[in-house]
């Protein structure tokens, strides 16, 4: 489908808002995603107000299109209402466990992505941010998310004011494994690599940031160890607060 | 868009194959969905020999549609092979925590959303099967999956044979919040839910099950707390048995 090979992230919106009736249409279609047992264990809270936009920018490390573009979707994997009903009705809920943690993490993931390709097809562009797992803790208070709300990902929605190129994707072979994984020796994985490595924004990336290659930007400039295990420890007491037994 | 809310679950499929050419462009444009920091860190086995579906069967509960769909995909979180970039890159990956399982669980999880939304718009139906989970450890060993990759879920996908009518989901306003969370009562819970309860068919599973209502049948016998923690425990297990530090 043209939509879906057509899809860049978005970071420049225009000045521009989302008529209330296309954004409740847009969330619909995600609610039209497949999910475990029906059970919906997903919410999204809208933050359209620019003061609280302002709020949370910086919980996304200050990305500009928080600011910028007209809607920002926080995306929660949520048992609150499911364990409210079965309180409800004398039914005894078992879901604030690691298992059901994944299950509302992959439904909520599946809503979010219906949410992104239904807006793009009303010309709106997206971009999702990884920052909500980063400061989910601080996201939880700001949106005053209740015990069993997890943020797990962020999107900003608006129309597009760039045109920016596709991205680059590694070949299919990379990720794409017939009947049994076929795991990649040494020879294999600089295959898989080299167009990527050869490109000129990939070489700009590294001279930029004064490094040997491609895998040191990402390992020591962009997602390096010790910031990725103080934010899993920080994650895991998060996700402990909102009353998961982890 | 029509495509997204006209999505149902096909549980019965035609015996005829997808071709080849067709299956890689379906998942080519599961790589076209956003993902964190462009990693790619997923991948999916496909299925299609029918001895291993028969394999699989099992430890997807004997669900039918896994020896009936010509295609079982099995999507995985996957930090194997830029794992195995980094290590030929004098690059130190701090990927094998509990964020970026998380990062991998929601960019695989996209990647499997476009996959099913492309295969529907060639006329393919798709179920996703919740069970990879459960049995990851066992979907391990018998696709023989490297450490450092995770089947979160898995899809049979294959030409309908069946038309089954839409499933129901909550009022919006049950998973939509604008602003902030605004936390249910327990009179918002009994509107939110009274349509779900009133319908025959919800009716029918409370009195098949000999339940009292619609959600102890959820709690006593579709998802009982007791399995959910033990399949907890098992995941955490095969989590930390693929490398991961949890």
């Amino acid at each position: 489908m043209e939509l879906l090979f057509q899809h860049r992230s978005i970071r420049q919106y225009k000045d521009e808002p989302i008529p209330k009736k296309l954004l409740n249409q847009i969330i619909e279609a995600g609610t039209r995603a497949s999910n475990t047992g029906n059970m919906q264990l997903y919410s999204v809270v809208a933050t359209r107000d620019a003061v609280k936009k302002a709020q949370l920018a910086p919980l996304h490390f200050n990305q500009p299109m928080v600011n910028q573009a007209p809607v920002l979707l926080t995306i929660c994997a949520d048992i609150n209402l499911f364990n409210q009903w079965c309180g409800q009705r004398q039914a005894d809920a078992g879901y604030n466990n690691l298992l059901w943690l994944m299950n509302a993490t992959i439904d909520a993931s599946l809503f979010a992505q219906n949410i992104c390709v239904e807006a793009e097809s009303h010309g709106l562009g997206i971009c999702y941010l990884g920052t909500a797992l980063y400061n989910a803790k601080e996201f939880i208070e700001a949106l005053e998310l209740p015990k069993g709300v997890v943020p797990i990902t962020a999107v900003v929605v608006g129309y597009p004011d760039q045109n920016p190129p596709l991205t680059e994707r590694l070949p299919l072979e990379a990720v794409m494994h017939d009947e049994t994984y076929a795991d990649f020796n040494k020879e294999r994985v600089e295959q898989l690599f080299a167009e990527k490595e050869s490109l000129a924004s990939s070489k700009q990336f590294v001279a930029e940031n004064q490094k040997e290659n491609l895998a040191q930007v990402f390992t020591d400039v962009r997602y390096k160890k010790q910031d990725n295990e103080f934010f899993s420890a920080k994650l895991l007491d998060t996700l402990r607060e909102q009353g998961f037994n982890l």
